[in-house]
């Protein structure tokens, strides 16, 4: 494998509902994302959506959005991991650039979940045979919450700064679902009950979107930008499919199996971490993902909510743009959203939101409940 | 990269419908191949279906299958790229251990159509305007095919051979759907006129299926198999999306440009390939492949199922274990059906139907009407 960096980027603010179709936005963060790398051609488009051929009765999607973007020729392909689906795409455009199959790829994802009912088709990540029995997305991670909160006596208001902190970062992010929303802890714990025990701010909202960075390989990418960040590792885990089949239903093996190989093949260890942008589709998901990548024992990520040290000036800053929270969850266009804030973050571009002095930036995406879990590591 | 061979394959019977559900059938063969590899664990596995999100409500079919599998924990993603799902599953395998980043991966691929209707899933690999227009694939394919047949003055019977021959050669290959079927010309324009002018001959079998191949680096490959196949060229390439778009309906553009990346990667001449497993998904698009491959001129790929030439003893071979047509067609798992009978075939063991001295043989898999073409050439 040749080392591989990001050249270009590209995101659409996050919108509640747009007026464009998937090809549309698709294909205009593509292009955008091109031209920040300053190039007309790439080798290979690789895609994430999850919900498209369900909520727009659209399957194909990678050559739909080529095609689109005046690319028709090139290879086009879509990954799927549910939820995980951009950093599925994001790693299989790095495997192309890597092993030399590819020079320049554009890695896109898109979500219009504007149409249609998401949650039912969100669900389809679960088995159908709990989905048959009931179970939605949003029921696991209830139960999730739960049992942790019973399990750890965690009072009500225990997993709060989540969503305060999310809310607070998306204010300095133009591209942000709720830049002009003030979230306090009580804003939170007013909120409408979704699911007991969530409530509608411990949940990231049901939005369109649209991201895409272009990959070349290391040794060119001075040559395409000013500020390449480098790809310093990309894994996969995955745990049993169902919780109910895992020992513990609280610990999430596939993040920590996929955090410990990340962390081994980029060569850096837990500490070296600047800013860590987790999944947090709902707050006991980045919770859980703080335990389960080191930062916190088991049973204790909710106090580095609590003690305020996932803010952006706290030991292991998170969602430091807004996050799946407030800055939105396109549910396939998030991983690319959150690969292109962390390039800002390590370029020093992050305007108000500057994690000081960041060289080093981690993320996680997660399909499913804890299923499939995808971290990459990126550095300057 | 470094080179990547095929050490295990496994298939299970095609069936019009199978009691069992798609972890059972993905995870049977998943196993089988291990097991024909002698493999007890695998880094990775992807997988390939298409429409079990419609058709069985599940979606995060990888991680599903692989915790059926017992395999739970490893990396597993899912590629799509409609109906050429398959060989686009086995290119991120290829990539995958070619670069490294894998050792052992498990390609699998599964489809059960027998439940709920599977064109108007199928047909979401077109432009979904069209659709709304009241497209299917079927009526594109019956376009194709009325517009060749006028263009180049193809009688009425022109096409016959293909199925014809496709039939004869799935009677000796017990994993074929039609094992039992005789076909003679006469039948074939016989048959129920589908969607004018397309017969039900001229269209592959809505059926159940799944079969998967391991994947190690060469170098090692004798340690699992006494009979390895290397994987000599990966190719992806795509068309303008809508047949409307391009400037001649009839020439598939992204198959001849794959096959000419595959043929140049492997180092090979159209004249070295010894037999060619087609996307024979309608006749029509057989010979499309013959000529966009080169192995005919434009408008005369007919001719070469008129003179016989395509049959086990003819000049370029397709279809011999029956191909998509007779031995079926169970989309995600297609194009794993395909590299395990190009296996047989390169290691002496298909049977009756043997391409004497084979030892380098093509596939092709189509998504869409000819929007994406996947290429891999395997040799021995």
């Amino acid at each position: 494998m040749r080392p591989v960096s990001i050249v270009g980027t590209a995101q659409i603010p996050v919108q509640a509902a747009t007026q464009q179709g998937l090809r549309q936005l698709g294909s205009q963060v593509v292009r955008d994302a091109m031209e920040s790398a300053g190039v007309e051609r790439v080798d290979a488009l690789f895609a994430s959506n999850m919900l498209g051929d369900e909520l727009q009765g659209q399957k194909h999607i990678a050559a739909l959005i080529a095609d689109e973007s005046g690319l028709a020729g090139i290879e086009a392909l879509q990954v799927q991991a549910a939820m995980a689906s951009g950093s599925a795409a994001l790693r299989m455009g790095f495997l192309a650039v890597g092993s030399r199959e590819a020079d320049l790829a554009v890695i896109v994802g898109v979500e219009k979940m504007s149409e249609g009912l998401a949650m039912p088709a969100m669900s389809k990540a679960l088995d159908a045979r709990e989905v048959e029995d009931g179970a939605t997305l949003i029921s696991k991670n209830a139960d999730l919450m739960r049992i942790y909160r019973k399990r750890y006596d965690v009072p009500e208001d225990g997993f709060v700064n989540f969503p305060v902190v999310a809310h607070r970062n998306a204010r300095n992010n133009p591209n942000a679902l709720f830049k002009d929303m003030s979230v306090k802890p009580r804003t939170v714990m007013k909120s409408r009950m979704v699911h007991d025990p969530l409530r509608l701010l411990d949940c990231s909202p049901i939005c369109d979107g649209a991201a895409a960075v272009v990959l070349s390989p290391a040794e060119e990418a001075r040559a395409h930008s000013p500020h390449p960040v480098r790809i310093l590792s990309s894994s996969v885990a995955t745990d049993r499919f169902r919780v109910g089949d895992r020992p513990n239903p609280l610990w999430l093996e596939a993040a920590q199996q996929s955090a410990i190989k990340a962390y081994r093949q980029a060569n850096v260890h837990r500490e070296d971490i600047d800013f860590f942008e987790v999944h947090d589709a709902f707050s006991i998901m980045a919770c859980m993902q703080l335990e389960a990548a080191g930062f916190a024992d088991q049973g204790q990520g909710w106090h580095l909510a609590e003690e305020k040290r996932i803010e952006l000036r706290g030991d292991i800053p998170i969602t430091t743009m807004g996050g799946l929270k407030a800055r939105g969850h396109p549910i396939g266009a998030t991983a690319l959203y959150q690969v292109s804030e962390i390039v800002l973050q390590l370029t020093g571009r992050a305007g108000k939101n500057q994690v000081r002095g960041a060289k080093i930036g981690m993320m996680q995406s997660v399909g499913g409940a804890g299923t499939t879990v995808i971290t990459h590591i990126l550095g300057v």
